[in-house]
């Protein structure tokens, strides 16, 4: 059996892909890294785990941390995963970090996003960047493979924006100075940290904007799209919050460059995603929501076009917890090890 | 005491005026109609009214229901207040129609209202159309007064819509081709009638945009724009559903014409709505939600520039049932009758 | 107008009895006293009472905060009121206390509850326990007047369990061994402190029974039972939280001294009322819930009889935060000011 | 592989059963029977099941509805699969029913429940209940085995009940005239027809009892229970419903017989439960909720006793669409194919 560690095992991240990894059949949980609830069983702080993982979170501190797996995932905030990543590899990993610390694979790049995002712009391990891709195997299938040492798992918004949008700025069927995301979020997005905005009574019957002057994931999107349009791309992003647990629902906009339907869009982005198991595109007469999304790794598409403003339109849908985090590091884990890429994804969503 | 009589008592919108007609210091509820729950004290039905409300529900087709009233609710879809409005009137009655009935002055704009929704062109009482005026006194508060005999409601998307662009519109901040409109709305405002989409199981932990094709609302947003603006507006529209019960969050966008600052623009929509009491001004770096407007009357309005893109976005909120509709209701007939606008309006909202 | 004081005004029964007197017209709030937030009008903190109470909320340590005032709500947890009510007292207010510090009017009783609870059993104002009155207007109203000083304002659950149980105790129906008290409430129970328990992802989808050991209300309900009875009555308790914010459904039982029907039951509650504004009685037909009473100070009382177990089987309802905390605050102050009762409770609940 | 039908696939409980057995290694689905959304494959209605079960929705009319299955599930309400049983027996098929058609194996018990549920009480298929076994494998595990033909799926109240009283009925912990059933359902109990009640404003923010005459799951709770005790046990049972999608929390009541503590109790439950996978024994200081069961088939089971007034109260969690349907049906699947009980359980719940 392949040996999986994850750090950072206390969070939501963590534990969805514990979760997804206990039914995997490739792969065994050897070890458990966090700094809270350290000391006990990860079923006594999760019981849902109860008899399906039931490893003692270790401390950083504590030897056993350190033990050798064959996969790591790095289920930490920015800072963390760049500071590890090397001894882990030294000891022979693979690295999955869910930060914004390798989504960017030169050192310029990383600089730039760090300062969009108030942090200190030098990364803490500079050389290992080129070791690193961006972790969307609907984009970098070609670059994401067995050699591939470190993966930069996508942001949540960013795979939702991404995917929606790729095969329109590949095709040029929009102009790439009118585009705008309109993107909405469960509150598990937030992470399992308690605050007052996401306090029940203060947050059941209300939703809102937020992040106005900026939000981290912008400059990742943005980065993934000018790549694809081989030109400098800005968007407008907006960034908000509903009170739903999981689920993000993007509304992505941007103006045709000349006439064209919603058939020949939809034709469009089948064939750029025709190989992709987990990319499902819909015409816009779909009844689709983020509850058919729920639980899985799938991210579905919605296509239709406003012909009286001559915009395309696309409202694309992910699990935040799944497809956002958890289920693309699997998904990604799943090829750099050399396995199908669907291991382990063989059940559909809980309904309702 | 000014006598009111409530047409369509039995859904939300009727619902709405009785309870804030029920402390109304200058009205007094004399006649309630609908065609379910007949026969019954409303309280039977919806049992919070009990003490306060206790008037039985009538049927058409009983001749109390065609009692004179000084004021008539037509709490009522498309096509009931027409035919109602005429008799209504020459029994002295003021009107006000929360439906698309007497939204547009003449019969041609309503025709092509009409047309866009799939509903028969014709208007059944054409010569009532110049009588009515669009229900927005924030807009119109020259032409509603004593003599106005006939209200036109708006729709609630269009109400957040609206008050969110005007003075974006009116001082041509903004292209008139950039405009996009991204609404989500609460359940409410679909109705107290059950349907598979809004069953709570199926709707708890669910969004999803609908009616992409065209949602009833955008023509009369681009109407009252296109007033504004002296030119023809068109509006790319997305109507979306969130799960919480009350509440609109639009997100507005369009591409600024020149350099302008965030708070340039405050201070331009403040000046706009001096004088209006239920909207308020906010900056984008303010926690506002819809819970801030639940259960009142207020649009609150967040200005933010993304200077980025030179785009303006306004984050607009009501609570749907409110301003978005009986709420408007009220202050319309307020104003129609004579009494200050803000009457019966001396409570904040239920929090949390 | 009557001056009133709030301490503890950041809270949520702070912001509750805010909002009731807003309305209220003989009262005035002239003093907001908190601990957090200080500095910064409320309405800047809680934006919905933005042009209904812009008051600034003072330190404690602020000599404003000092003012004389005729009413003061202590809004504020177990240990503050009795510290502060000497003092308040002295300078001519009258009080009404959240808390437990003055639910029992004498200090052996108060040390019974105490240790109940875990805390010291000393009272650290004694002397004034005799000024005291547990605010049930239902229950005391002979001893609830304008000489009264001190109001104990009883815990939320309490109100639901007592007005449930009182006519049946008071009357023998039921065996006082038999009473079980199963208890269900809203999340805003706990108030707007964050926390882990109450997170929104860990709550959505969540219920649970908590305080399994002993909830803080017992004592309360055994005492005032016990005091109807005329003999000791101990009771089992359950407290249980369930995704909803606002809401209390406790559902009572005991095993019926005699063969009696649902009707007889409903005659002798109805009477035990009779003069009572807030509390309604139902039979087991009908459909009411907690919606019913948000945002409203009634009590409804749903009666049933098991025929098959001679069991006695009555649901109650309460809106927590206004019979279960500021409402019945605001009607305990109408009562020791010689207000009607029902002064500024002229307004149903909002609905849905 | 072992061939499955569905008869009633379009439900809440037709899907449940579906989504499990896609995953399950031994087992096949291979007709999907239903009266509403037929000729469509399943995942139209059921987008989430795309790719894992797309088969075409049959109507019984269809001849290929009656193609012979090794095991057939009747997701039918009552009346239906007694009208069916007979036939797909004798084409060879096991038959797992979820309703109150089987769950009493002889006609005089059949006749009394359908007497108190209001139904005529003569069965459709009389010589086939002996054929029938109560799906509780906790209980009846000695009798359901490969040779069992007929399962009757138990009722999901029933089961949360029934398994957190029977160590205590069997052990004769409590008397038998004691006994409280205080249960709560989320709201997917209510199946996805869309009701009023049900409709997401008039639910999000409400909880209450009904059918307080008496829950069609009262008969075979006390059935269970009296079977195990040895005498006719009769209980006070309450259902409600609060706002949550998936779980109940059943809190069970009686008085105990003698001193006893908690930690004697909760090994006497482990002791009775000792071989049950599906079962978990909890303290009363655990922090356990129905989110720690939601998605899973298992039973949390939290014991207390409240020594102030001798009663025992067992708090019983379960999710109500898996081990209150779908999941106790595919366990009595396993065992009566021969399979090991928990095979295609492998994996925890979704969490949150």
């Amino acid at each position: 059996m392949i040996k999986a560690k994850i750090v950072g095992a206390g969070g939501f991240g963590g534990v969805g892909i514990v979760e997804l990894l206990t039914t995997h059949p490739e792969v065994e949980i050897k070890t458990l890294v966090a700094i809270e609830s350290v000391g006990n069983p990860i079923s006594d702080t999760y019981p849902h785990l109860k008899g399906f993982c039931d490893l003692v979170i270790l401390p950083p501190s504590d030897p056993a941390a350190q033990e050798p797996a064959d996969i790591v995932f790095m289920a930490t905030p920015d800072g963390v995963g760049m500071k590890l990543a090397a001894e882990e590899l030294a000891k022979g990993a693979k690295i999955i970090d869910y930060s914004g610390d390798f989504r960017f694979n030169d050192k310029e790049t990383y600089a730039n996003y760090a300062s969009r995002i108030g942090k200190p712009t030098e990364h803490a391990a500079p050389e290992l960047l080129p070791l690193s891709i961006y972790g969307l195997p609907e984009l970098h299938r070609n670059n994401i493979n067995k050699k591939t040492k470190i993966i930069g798992n996508p942001g949540c918004f960013a795979v939702s924006c991404i995917l929606g949008l790729a095969p329109a700025i590949k095709e040029k069927l929009i102009t790439t100075k009118s585009i705008i995301c309109d993107c909405k979020t469960g509150i598990s997005g937030a992470g399992k940290k308690p605050a007052a905005t996401f306090h029940y009574p203060l947050r059941y019957e209300n939703m809102n904007a937020y992040k106005l002057a900026g939000h981290q994931h912008i400059y990742e999107v943005e980065h993934e799209l000018s790549l694809l349009a081989e030109e400098d791309i800005k968007v407008t992003f907006t960034s908000q919050v509903v009170p739903l647990c999981r689920g993000i629902m993007s509304t992505l906009y941007g103006t045709l460059n000349s006439k064209t339907t919603e058939n020949d869009i939809i034709n469009i982005y089948k064939k750029f995603y025709g190989n992709n198991g987990f990319v499902r595109i819909y015409p816009s007469s779909s009844a689709i929501g983020t509850q058919h999304v729920r639980g899985t790794n799938y991210c579905n598409i919605v296509i239709s076009v406003d012909e009286r403003t001559s915009r395309l339109r696309i409202v694309s849908y992910i699990d935040n917890l799944v497809k956002g985090q958890a289920g693309s590091a699997m998904q990604n884990m799943n090829i750099i090890l050399g396995l199908p890429e669907k291991t382990g994804f063989d059940r559909p969503g809980m309904y309702p």
